[in-house]
This record gives C-alpha cells, sequence and structure tokens, in this order.
C-alpha cells in the first residue's frame, strides 16, 4: 500500500526537527505523493525550513511537496496528520523565567506548563474544526500532561511520542550485549517508564544487569566523562532501581518531578549522581545541550546559505530512529509494527485509571494504535514513583483547566526547596509579573491569600 | 428489645476510657444483663479498673456483670462486641522515642505506627477464631490506618470510632447557633474530615460562617486563649478552609500528616496557626493534654482508695457523647440511629476507593451499618489533601505488610524536615535501635542502601 497523505507541522521552524522529519519522509517511498505543510510564527525560520526542504528532497528525488504558512488553519485543514512539536516562547523565554525562580530560591526553577498546555489544546481543539478525523502526533512536552489534556477535553486523536525508550541500547551497550538480541518492556508515564522486563536472547537479562552493578558499575563511574545526556547508567538510575525494584528507562532518570528533589540539591549533588556534568538538568549540562542546539542551527543556517554544497552531507540520507514517519506509514498504508506510544491508559496498565495517557508498547496498524496490556505496575513502583507523579500531572491539569492558582500552590508546597508559605506565593507572583506572561497572568488572577490569615 | 450482648475490652487499663464506657452502660438500661470482659497487660490497672466498674454499677443499680483478665482470648471468647482500645508501650514509650527523632531532625517526631497496627493486626485475627461474627469497635488510634487494614486482611466487622466531629459544636457556639437546629456532613478519612454540607434551621449556614472569617475572626483571635485541644476556630482551620473550600471538622485541623509541614514548622509557627499554646501537638499543648490525663488518673485513683466516697460524684450519672454504646445499643437491640463512623468505603465517597476504610455518616440499626452515600469529594480537596492523605496510609500500609523499609523511606522523603538521604536513613536505624523496638527492627531487618551508590 501506498498513501498520500497530507501533514501539517505546528512549530516546523525548529530546523533540527523539521529536517529530520524531511529526511524520514524523503526516504519512505511508501509515503511519496503526500504534501507537508509547515506552520510557525517565525517567518524567518519557516522561509528557511521550507527551502531545505525542498532542497533535500530535490536531492534525494523523493516526491513530496512542501507548503508553508504562518496559520495555523491552512497547516490543519483537511490534514491527516499533524505534528506539533512548538515550544511556546522558546528556549530563552525559558531561562528568564528560570533566573527569577532560582531568585526565589528555587534552583533550576520550576516546571510551570501554562503556555505550552494552552497551545497544545488550542491546536487539538482547532483540529476538531479543521481536520476531526487527522491524528495529532504531539512530539513537544510536556507530552504527559499535554496528551492527558487534549484526550480528556477534545475528541481528537492524539498519540505522543518520545526518544527516551531508546536508551535501552546505553543499557544494551554498556552491559556488552547485541541490541538485535534484547527485548524489553518499559511501561509507565512519558518521562518516568520503568523497564519491567528485560531479556536477552529470550532468557532474562536482569540478572546480567544486578551483576553489572554489583562488580562492574564502580569501576566504570570511576573512569565515566558522559556527555550531559548520558544519565541511563548513572548512579542515579542505580540508586532509583535499588528503590523501585525497576530500572528507569532514559529521560525517567533525569527524575524532572519535584518529588525525587534528592538527586537535585545542588550542583555538587548532581555531579554525585550524573557524573562530572552533573547531567542534563545542571547548569552545564543544560547549557551545553543549548550551546549544541545553537551549533546546529547554525550549521543549518550555513547549509541554506551554500546552496552549491549538497545537504546530504549534513544530513545524510539514512533513517532516524524517529517514530514519526514509520507510525505515518503503519497507519496510513497498514504497515503493522510495534512503537512505544503516549495513548489513554483504557486498562493497558490495569493499576492506572483509563483517562490518563501512558506509555505503553502497541502495535500500529490500519486498524490503528492499539496498545498492549502490560498488567499492573508493581505496588512499589505505585506507591513509590507513580502515585505521586500522576498527582504533580492532576494539580496540573487542575490548576490549567480551572484557573484556581491553589492547585498551583498545592504542588509548590509539595516541593521540598519551598520553606514557607510567603516564598511560595511571591515566586509565582514573581513568574506571573514577568513581561510575556500576561496571559498566564491573567488566567490564574484569582489570588486567595497563601501566607496571611 | 432489650439484647444482654458480651463486651470484650482490650486494653481496658485506661481507667478513663474504661470509666466513660462503664457510665454509660451502666445509664443504658436496654443493655442491663450485659456481660463486660476487661483485658490488659498491666494487671494493677485492670483491678483497678474491674474494681470501679463494679462499685460504679453497684451505686446506680444497673445489673451488669464485670470481668477481667490477662489473657486476650477470654475477652474475645463468644464475644458481640470488641472494645480495642489499647494503646501499646503507652505514653511514656512514645516521648522517647519522640526525643530520638527530634535529635535527627524531626521536631515533634515522627509517626510510626508499627506497634499499634501489629496488635489491631492481631486482635482482629484472634475474633476470627473466637467470636468470627463479633462487631470490632475500633477507638485506639491509628483509626485510619488500622481499620483499612484489619478491614483488608481479616473477615471481622470493623467500626472505627472518634470524637472528632462533635468540634462542629465549637463552630454553632463560636457563631452563637443553637446546635440543636444545626446540620452538617463532614466525610473524609478519620483525622481528615471535611464539612461538605453546613445547614442552620434548614438553611445554608456556609455564609454564617463565611460572615464570621469575615467580620469577627480577627477580633476573636486577638482575644483567644484557648485550651491545647481548642483548635477548631482557629486560624489554621480558616487557612485550610480557604485553601480547600471545605471546612476542617475536629483533629483534621491538627494537620497531622506530613503534607500540611507549614503549621509545624517551629513553636512560633504553631503559635501563630493554634494559638498562644501551639495547640494540642506543640511541646506546651501535648504536655498539657498528658499532664491532665495524669490528673485524672491520679482522681480515680483517689476515689478507688476512698471507698466511702461515692464514684458518681467523679462521674455523674449523665450519658457521654461516646458513641460506641449507643451504637451497640442500636445493633443489638435494632435501635435505629445515625452515627459518624468509620467503615470501608464500598462506594459511599464515590472517588476514593471502595476498599479503603472512610469517616461518612452511616445509618446503625439491626441491619448493621449502612453508610450514607455522600458523592465524590469536590477535586479541590481531592487534589490538595485527600490523595496525598491517602498515599500516607497506602505506604504505611504496605510498609507493615512486606516488611520493606523502603516504604517508609518514601514517607520519609516526602517529608518536608528531611533534608537529606542520610538524615532518613539514619532517623529510622535510631528508632530501631531503641530498646523495646527490637519487633519492629526485626520486621524491617532488610536494610536497603538509601544514602550511598
Amino acid at each position: 500500500m501506498r498513501t498520500a497523505v497530507k501533514i501539517g507541522v505546528i512549530g516546523a521552524g525548529s530546523a533540527v526537527f523539521s529536517m529530520h522529519l524531511v529526511r524520514d519522509l524523503c526516504l519512505t517511498e511508501e509515503l511519496w505523493g503526500s504534501s507537508v505543510v509547515f506552520m510557525d510564527v517565525d517567518e524567518q525560520r519557516l522561509v528557511t525550513v521550507h527551502r531545505l526542504a525542498q532542497r533535500y528532497a530535490a536531492e534525494i528525488g523523493a516526491q513530496l511537496t512542501f507548503e508553508r504558512t504562518l496559520e495555523r488553519r491552512d497547516a490543519l485543514r483537511d490534514a491527516d496528520f499533524v505534528i506539533n512539536t512548538a515550544l511556546m516562547g522558546g528556549h530563552g523565554r525559558k531561562e528568564a523565567q528560570r533566573d527569577v525562580e532560582e531568585a526565589h530560591g528555587y534552583y533550576r526553577g520550576l516546571r510551570l506548563r501554562f503556555l505550552q498546555l494552552k497551545l497544545m489544546l488550542a491546536v487539538a481543539r482547532d483540529m476538531e474544526r479543521h481536520c476531526p478525523d487527522a491524528w495529532l502526533i504531539q512530539s513537544a512536552n510536556p507530552v504527559f500532561e499535554g496528551c492527558t489534556l487534549m484526550t480528556r477535553e477534545t475528541t481528537i486523536n492524539v498519540v505522543g511520542l518520545c526518544h527516551g525508550h531508546y536508551h535501552t541500547q546505553d543499557i544494551a551497550r554498556v552491559l556488552g550485549l547485541d541490541f538485535e538480541d534484547v527485548t524489553f518492556e518499559a511501561p509507565g508515564f512519558n518521562h518516568c517508564i520503568w523497564m519491567t522486563h528485560f531479556r536477552y536472547k529470550g532468557e532474562d537479562a536482569y540478572s546480567l544487569l544486578d551483576e553489572w552493578i554489583e562488580t562492574r558499575a564502580k569501576a566504570y563511574w570511576r573512569a565515566w566523562q558522559p556527555a550531559y545526556g548520558e544519565t541511563q547508567m548513572s548512579p542515579a538510575a542505580v540508586h532509583m532501581y535499588r528503590l523501585y525494584d525497576a530500572f528507569p528507562i532514559g529521560d525517567t532518570v533525569r527524575a524532572l518531578w519535584d518529588p525525587m528533589w534528592w538527586y537535585h540539591v545542588d550542583l555538587e549533588t548532581k555531579k554525585r549522581w550524573y557524573g562530572p556534568l552533573g547531567g542534563f538538568d545542571s547548569g552545564i549540562g543544560w547549557s551545553q545541550y543549548l550551546e549544541q542546539l545553537g551549533q546546529r542551527v547554525a550549521q543549518i543556517q550555513q547549509a541554506m546559505d551554500n546552496v552549491d554544497s549538497p545537504l546530504t552531507g549534513l544530513f545524510p540520507p539514512e533513517k532516524s530512529r524517529e517514530q514519526i514517519v514509520p507510525i505515518i506509514d503503519a497507519l496510513a498504508n497498514d504497515r503493522q509494527g510495534v512503537y512505544q506510544v503516549n495513548v489513554p491508559n483504557n486498562g493497558a496498565i490495569a493499576n492506572i485509571p483509563d483517562d490518563v495517557v501512558v506509555e505503553v508498547p502497541a502495535v500500529v496498524s490500519g486498524s490503528g494504535i492499539q496498545p498492549l496490556q502490560v498488567g499492573p505496575l508493581p505496588e512499589r513502583l505505585m506507591l513509590g514513583v507513580m502515585t505521586p507523579r500522576l498527582l504533580v500531572t492532576e494539580r496540573a491539569l487542575a490548576a490549567f483547566l480551572t484557573g484556581d492558582r491553589r492547585y498551583l500552590y498545592d504542588t509548590l508546597l509539595s516541593d521540598h526547596r519551598t520553606q514557607s508559605l510567603q516564598q511560595a506565593e511571591d515566586v509565582l507572583q514573581a513568574v506571573f509579573d514577568m513581561p510575556g506572561n500576561e496571559d498566564m497572568a491573567r488566567h490564574f488572577a484569582t489570588r486567595p491569600p497563601l501566607a496571611n490569615h
């Protein structure tokens, strides 16, 4: 089967993301004839991506058409697939807000998601009008909160995708296993997934992991000079495994939700758990991430300017590990495959409510996305991690949906960094008072007194 | 109807508790002919209570028989009702343990419940053998954890009782309302109940409470010299109401579970929220409580020694507010009444799991205990208070049932007072190392490393 589809890309100005998408589309002949509509609010970046996509397809000889628009509805109208990769405000704004939060005693900042959630819901609502039967592929964060919100509040088919689970390859590499012979199951919530099954050549492989931890981990960590993102085999991951009896996978190890404060007290603590750079979310690691992102964007800009040099030099014609295009192919052309997706639970994890989006393996085909029933998660994991993590999300969604600032207070008061009611009240007000946050401030306009009586 | 029943009292050596029970029984003619078996491990206190009970019944002319035993099975055998009021180790031991906990940075101590839970489960298990059809009336704390544990693990009919909901009378008094014309509904978990309905002469009375808060509370608090236990109309109660949209009732205001750390940071903070004594759970308040308890015990001892003076002087023949004897009467004699009870939820509160013991109004009669369906609790209350409170209980029960110390770590790591993994590990070990805690230490023998990797 070979079906031409229309794909709308929201936030397409991210050249790195869009060019990986374009490459995978160009290398998937089964989707040739399809059209891609890039949408972004930044016209300059949009023009860049559009031209690069056209050049790349021409170099490959791929039969795809590319359009660009500043209007969301043009990207959505009659789309078969919508990919939302938009980050509201961009990284610069996030950094400025983090400075304010840190000045109030919140080292490395809070995780307020208002703008992202608002955008996600707006996109899904627009889809109800312009392409009610399309699939929404949510690739920008927060996937867990955003997909749960959109699936509860709209009728759109949503699937959230993330790379995190690929870090099982790091486990295989460090243990010296051929990943081809590894199978695993790592369900949970996005950025909170846990390897409940791990086999090598059909045999349980947790014993190999235990042996590595017992006999080789210490030596490994002594010589360890990980890049900022290499946290999969960190002391933090092993510690979580000891605490919860399941190995954390991918971004899970970053422990970005507040209950796991003990990995993040200060830079020294981060270094102890995540290696010399302090991991992805230290000041060092995050700077390196932003720097590399900047370098990549500069490379792309250079390629854009250098019309004589082939783009396949910068983006060699090899398929990426991204699941986006294979899943579009699976859905459009009934090509059955197993993927790691974020979809409403509906019983896939037996002891999680139906209306919560979970990350689980699923068969994707012309029948749609059919999650595997992975059974209940162990009680140790539920009471240690999953239930408190879900509470963080439910509070964030209630805050978003009601505009009631008290749901934000709940989370702040559970935050180990909060030392007083006044501090919680002040940091929120300071964030709301920032230029660019007027919309958020209006949303949370009612201001119940927290610190006074 | 007038039925003679056998009532076993576990922990009967508590003279204050037992004498209130004896008085209510003596004043309930419908239960005359019944026998009461007092059981305690402290023979001297047991003898005292037994003699006082016999004297009191003789003074009143009540037809009741009283026995005493050091053997639990003798109190349980063929009992119709078992009342468990036993506090393992007594207050002295709790204070010593608190000192150790405070030395590790836990101001006013932890709330480890191992010994109490163990005793409760043992009593319920013994009842399965010796009186499988009897009602167990659980009056010692922790009612929430203990009743949930016993109803999940045994087949015994359990009802937990508490005085807390009577503090609605304090609200009526302060607002100047005649309590006879007040109706209310305050469901939740024991020590975590919230007034969802409040009417005066059939009209919503929350507006009267709001008006008091708005116009009279500040003046009231300026002149306020509450006894240690008078927290119902404290700034803490009003603050909780502002946070959660429902007024907290009784012990709820004490906010004894860890998430509400902000009322308990230090004595100054406690004074600000609970008045000059810092409330029930400050060093001052708790000392006064223990002192008054001691004075009452001394009075009873004096009455015991003074055989010529009538006991009705110390215990005037008026029924107490306790629900225990009326509920026994209601069950034994089919005398229908509405009481505030702690029983397995089974849908009484729509958004709480069935197998959690909730505190709800119930009709009690010859048909048994039939909770009223109070509907779902508001989301604000669920996400702000009930869900985190339930998590504390589920972790405590999982710790108890598995002996896995990591469930205790979960709670300690969520505790705002915990500043490091080492501190959490150390305080637990220090408690386990205390003389008298050998049994608990054995139960939690496996000691997974928390602070090291």
